[in-house]
């Protein structure tokens, strides 16, 4: 059977090493036995492309190169903010429509709220209730989760909670022990049951 | 034939008059003849229910409900930092994955670039080659779109660009001028066009 092939989302494509760090990510799969694809390898010619042009070509290029997987791992870790990078959740959201099982990892501690009320720090109020709103009034989510609801929800469906891995500051975005402990996860799911992903290559796409 | 059902998704949920917010949101669609499908609506006990089961419930449902509707009305206002809610960007992805147009709207100007430099301020450094960095040396798109790629080109395959309205500071989350728009040009592209959306509840659902 062929090797199931494993979506690398995550901001690591904005590292000042995106290249080698895919790389790095690549060889990890290929050691449990899974093909790592990286949205960093998505053939667009940034350098000579309109820059809009290009936003929309790789944006092309990495929901197709999704539909092409069995599988995604998540970088998690918060990004210039309490939650997540966006790009890397709209994939988690399109991978998970598709069927695809998502595992995720974070290397940083703690849940939304206690993140939120730190980066927000005096804009935030205690309601008598007990619950906590920002300056604008709006409620920070407080379900004990390690990032938004939306993002946790496919993770554990998936079979797995997500890996936290609190990481030094300067190895925040590139430590790759919670990275490798999804992998783990994943070829253990893959060794119980052989239904447990690649069915979405074997699907009818949505057009 | 049967009206199309839009799903609401946006940090609206957090407003401190929510249930108020999404019926304002409902009526809208009424007039252009759509139904309109809240996040809010989710059935979910949180009140008696342990929060992390409460979490993972919400998070089912909404995605049951994504899979009931036609198209996806995603409100991109940048939410406690330079880019849009993580959960309304995990729906984007997700309602894109499953072939339903995706509309958005912002009430904040500017694009990614400008806005994550305001946020970061003195922890960006600019390299040799015109390229920012934040303080990890990590790159800050720069492909002058309103916000990550990732969420520009669903909705410019859509077909429409995501309509940026700005709205003053006490208006932010609450101005409803750019969703109304996102719902004129939805109306437009179904009257020209009866198959831009609604293939999403006539194709076989993935497990």
């Amino acid at each position: 059977m062929a090797r199931l092939r494993i979506y690398l989302a995550g901001p690591d494509v904005f590292l000042p090493d995106a290249a080698a760090f895919a790389e790095a990510k690549c060889r990890l799969c290929d050691q449990y036995d899974f093909v790592g694809v990286s949205p960093f390898e998505n053939g667009v010619d940034v350098a000579t492309l309109p820059r809009h042009v290009a936003a929309l070509q790789i944006s092309a290029a990495n929901e197709a190169m999704i539909r092409g997987c069995d599988l995604l791992i998540a970088n998690l870790t918060p990004f210039r903010g309490p939650s997540a990078d966006v790009g890397t959740v709209y994939e988690m959201g399109f991978a998970r429509a598709l069927g695809m099982p998502v595992l995720a990892y974070t290397n940083v501690a703690g849940n939304l709220l206690d993140r939120t009320r730190q980066a927000l720090g005096t804009e935030i109020a205690e309601r008598a209730s007990g619950q906590f709103v920002d300056s604008f009034g709006m409620a920070i989510e407080d379900f004990d989760c390690v990032d938004n609801l939306m993002l946790v929800g496919p993770v554990e469906g998936s079979g797995a909670a997500i890996v936290v891995n609190p990481a030094p500051r300067d190895r925040r975005f590139t430590d790759l022990a919670g990275f490798e402990q999804c992998l783990r996860l994943a070829a253990r799911n893959r060794d119980a049951d052989a239904s447990w992903a690649g069915t979405n290559r074997r699907k009818p796409q949505p057009s």
